[in-house]
């Protein structure tokens, strides 16, 4: 599939995205040279200027108005600052020239490169719209700092340690208890993978991005689009948040601390806006420290004020967090080892990779981190003993989102990890033991083309007892295609059946799969609108036969699905 | 001397200093809170408020005109954000409430709070006034960017390596060479220190700040306030600059590598604008690698876009350079051993201290660092065997500036590091061993009160073959005491004796001492304006009598010296 196509998708895909919102939204980014350095461009207020764009101006109100649409419609492909990302470049100096008229014809109709029909679609209304077209062709307000002291101050910890049960829930297989992303209603529903049954419904706030657990397995951190940081403990008969923290503005990613001698020590943030990392306590979500992530980008070290953290990943062999800084194209290896009550030195170890840096995972042997780069479509791979990039791997396929991807040891090829792809129909194998299979290292050693036309590809999945490799397509604009998963048998690495949701969820999008604890089941969310009910729908990974719906009215906007035991231990 | 007494010692020593410059500037915070976050102050471009100052309303090239006088004399105070630092804060928010007379008065006179009298000193003229006033109402212009790619395009090597004399001057005793900042010409002199000779001038370019010897002593390297960086092979009969880049926009600080291995390998500049770390390469200057330094402070954990380089020192130990951050209140310990050719990995620990961080050194063991945090009266010891910080010391004086400080052993007290201060009469002697004498450790166990009203000391020094201790006034408002240095005796840690400048240099300001490589001589520059010519005053250390006046048409705004030997094994 060419780029040109794969644009039509993504502009689809990212419509839908963003209107139905998804467990991991994307971060395509459309090139290589979006995202400029701070600072740089002209203001537009002298008089001159101002005279000429009379029809521009806006009332206190209607800015106001604006910053709030922007920040929560276009903030994320365009930036807080607009210098672009997944989006182009729409500072004043660029927009002005366009003028209010085509402004406003893009925002209603979208475009094939990836721009939303916002006003066809109905999100904005027709006011609304002629207001955004002249919004951006003013100046962008300063974005909003946020200080520690102002974090420590929005901290609520509503169950103190020494008021939480002392063992876990009698009865329960907690550890197989799933956390499932109820994504437009703002709540996590936690679900016993064992029976089926809803264990609660816990109120999580705004558009929840996903959930991690504690090494313990004991606690899920969410984390929301609003930068809103939630702790919910399991043990509770009935789970709940035990305490939260409004640690940024706008964030994706956690992570806990998953090193020996620190488990639920720590639980970090990054943000997207303010570009920083936030770490708290472990036991509390109290915040302690605070580190910017602003720097410069390894192509011409040009200044990134905007410089987003993407996924986040816990060493288990160090006291490390391995962090990607999306437009800078850097990983850092961040070490709290010494960082105590949080005034510690904090160690970042900076480690150029390439642009622009999204989700990734570990390898089987948890040694080497494998990191989507997804506007160079590579794979970075960074040795975690070593400290250093090994290989920049071209996937072959387009824009790689892999989630934390998908380990397969195979008979011939030895161990293999795998990444699908938003802009192309392609499912890579990369080869991850330079030691025992030193040919295959850091290479496409197999090459899948899904069926049909088209990416799409969000999430892809398998478990150390499956022989089964599963793959979503939710973002594909082919509605039967954006219902499907396919089973890859981890064999003969060949595409063996396409999973079709059940009747009465179609028109759904079938997305983000989970294993049970055993690795016996696999979870698949069938994720409608808001005014739908959804499902997931649990297929027996041996048979491939649905084996339960679980549904209900309170069943909305299923998405991402976290399962205790396999998130605590990285299993994928 | 109390704080009132200090800030108009400071604002005349100020004024002196940004007029006549000096060796290296102060930098006294006037407060702990000056520094603010960034991006948070509402932007002045809406009609209303625009039509209440018209007053201010600057053409294209005032602006520009501004910019350019705002930057030479009031960004190093004011900052180029102008949020504050050593100077208030003077957003237009702020500036605009004090209005336009106010402003050209205050421009005009300056304040006993510390601000020059730009107007009456005639350093800026009636209308240069007048234009500044309504230049600082109006929003600073977004201050440049400077991007790795622009750095390399300013990079100029003049001669290669292999171009370069392979053995050193024959005849010539080079590493006590001393290169002498002839600072208002943009001159740095290398004169032979057996000889007393001039053994070439070397057009350095605008302002030189310091020099630092390569570790092996055969480069200086170079850095003006205005970011350009020179190196100066002293293996040439006529030492001359043989590399030099454009690295930042405003500097103050460079050093090598000291490590055992990386031997002159790479170079490191400091930015005060933009907040950067610059790495090249040792033997030529090629930039290859930039960080940004911008973070969050340690009070409040707000964010300081203008984070500004200090300090730089490299650890003889391990392969790291500690790197003071000014108003974050951090010292970096920087891991440049996995940096390779630009590309590798680059390790930043980053270790809560104090603000504002300044200048400083080793204690006599080089375990210890030694950094002044000039806005909280303290000094700040790093352990940099184990990376943490070990003590943040009250000095018992006002603004410690102790240049690289002086290290003495003492009978009975065990090693001590002394400081002096800008604002105060004090040298603080510091016990620095906390093993053998655990008592004394981190603590003051001798304070001596320079005689005479007032601080005003920029500089200490000793040299482990004498046992006498050098401190300058060259800040010190009684032109008298300016012109005087004090000689400590290192056994009793009383004053011995006052040297006062030659008859014919009365009225220069004494400032800046260097031992010679055998430790037997001092040199103090008599530094004058521009238009008068100054000298080096060679004392002998055991007799404290003039030995040499080294002199001459070229000799003109003489501060900074640095014998070879001693700056490359940092002796003092």
């Amino acid at each position: 599939m060419n780029l040109r196509k794969y644009l039509i998708v993504l502009a689809i895909g990212m419509a839908a995205a963003t209107t139905l919102a998804v467990g991991c939204a994307p971060a395509a980014n459309s090139g290589g040279n979006a995202v400029a350095s701070g600072g740089n461009s002209d203001k537009h207020d002298d008089d001159d200027d101002d005279h000429k764009h009379d029809g521009i101006k806006l009332s206190h109100e209607e800015m106001e108005k604006g910053k709030n649409i922007f920040f929560n419609r276009c903030a994320g492909c365009h930036g807080v600052l607009r210098k672009g990302a997944t989006g182009p470049n729409i500072e004043p100096e660029s927009t002005r020239k366009k003028g209010t008229a085509y402004l406003e014809a893009m925002i209603t109709n979208g475009s094939p490169a990836g721009m939303p029909e916002w006003g066809k679609s109905g999100i904005l209304s027709p006011d609304e719209v002629k207001l955004m077209a002249r919004y951006v062709q003013n100046d962008p307000p300063p974005p909003p700092e946020r200080s520690l002291k102002e974090i420590k101050e929005s901290y609520k910890l509503y169950v103190p340690v020494d008021k939480r049960p002392t063992a876990p829930p009698a009865g329960r297989n907690w550890q197989n208890y799933f956390g499932v992303v109820l994504r437009d209603v703002g709540k996590v529903a936690i679900i016993d993978g064992d029976t089926y049954e809803l264990v609660n419904i816990v109120n999580s706030g705004f558009a929840v991005h996903i959930l991690r657990s504690s090494a313990s397995g004991r606690y899920f951190y969410s984390i929301g689009r609003d930068g809103k940081v939630g702790m919910i403990d399991l043990w509770m008969d009935k789970p709940d948040i035990v305490a939260e923290v409004k640690a940024l503005n706008e964030a994706r990613s956690v992570e806990t601390t998953k090193f020996e001698g620190y488990l639920d020590k720590y639980v970090i943030v990054g943000g997207y806006w303010p570009p920083m990392l936030v770490i708290m306590k472990g036991d509390t979500l109290e915040p302690i420290r605070v580190v910017s992530t602003s720097s410069y980008e390894i192509d011409n070290g040009e200044f990134v004020r905007e410089a987003r953290v993407a996924a986040i990943v816990a060493d288990h062999h160090s006291p490390t967090w391995m962090v990607n800084i999306k437009e800078t194209g850097q990983v850092w290896s961040v070490d709290y080892s010494q960082l105590g009550d949080g005034n510690g030195p904090l160690g970042i170890r900076m480690i150029a990779a390439e642009r622009y840096l999204h989700d990734g995972g570990w390898d089987s042997s948890r040694r080497y981190l494998l990191m989507a780069a997804n506007a160079r479509h590579k794979i970075s791979v960074i040795d975690t003993k070593t400290q250093k990039l090994v290989a920049n791997v071209e996937t072959k396929g387009q824009v790689p989102h892999p989630g934390r991807g998908a380990n397969v040891n195979h008979a011939q090829h030895g161990p293999l990890w795998a990444t699908g792809h938003i802009g192309s129909n392609h499912i890579s194998f990369i080869g991850t033991d330079p030691e025992g299979h030193a040919s295959n290292a850091w290479k496409v050693v197999k090459l899948v083309e899904l069926p049909g036309i088209g990416g799409g590809n969000l999430f892809i999945k398998t478990h150390p007892n499956s022989r089964h490799v599963y793959c979503d397509r939710a973002l594909n604009p082919d509605k039967e295609l954006a219902d499907s998963i396919y089973v890859i048998d981890a064999d003969t690495l060949e595409v063996k059946k396409t999973l079709l949701l059940p009747e009465e969820f179609r028109g759904h999008k079938a997305v983000h799969m989970e294993y049970n604890k055993q690795g016996t089941e696999v979870w698949v969310a069938a994720w409608g609108r808001k005014d739908q009910k959804g499902a997931i729908i649990v297929y027996d990974d041996k048979t491939l036969e649905i084996k339960k719906i679980i549904t209900g009215d309170w069943m909305v906007t299923p998405t991402g699905k976290f399962n205790v035991f396999n998130t605590m231990n990285d299993i994928y």
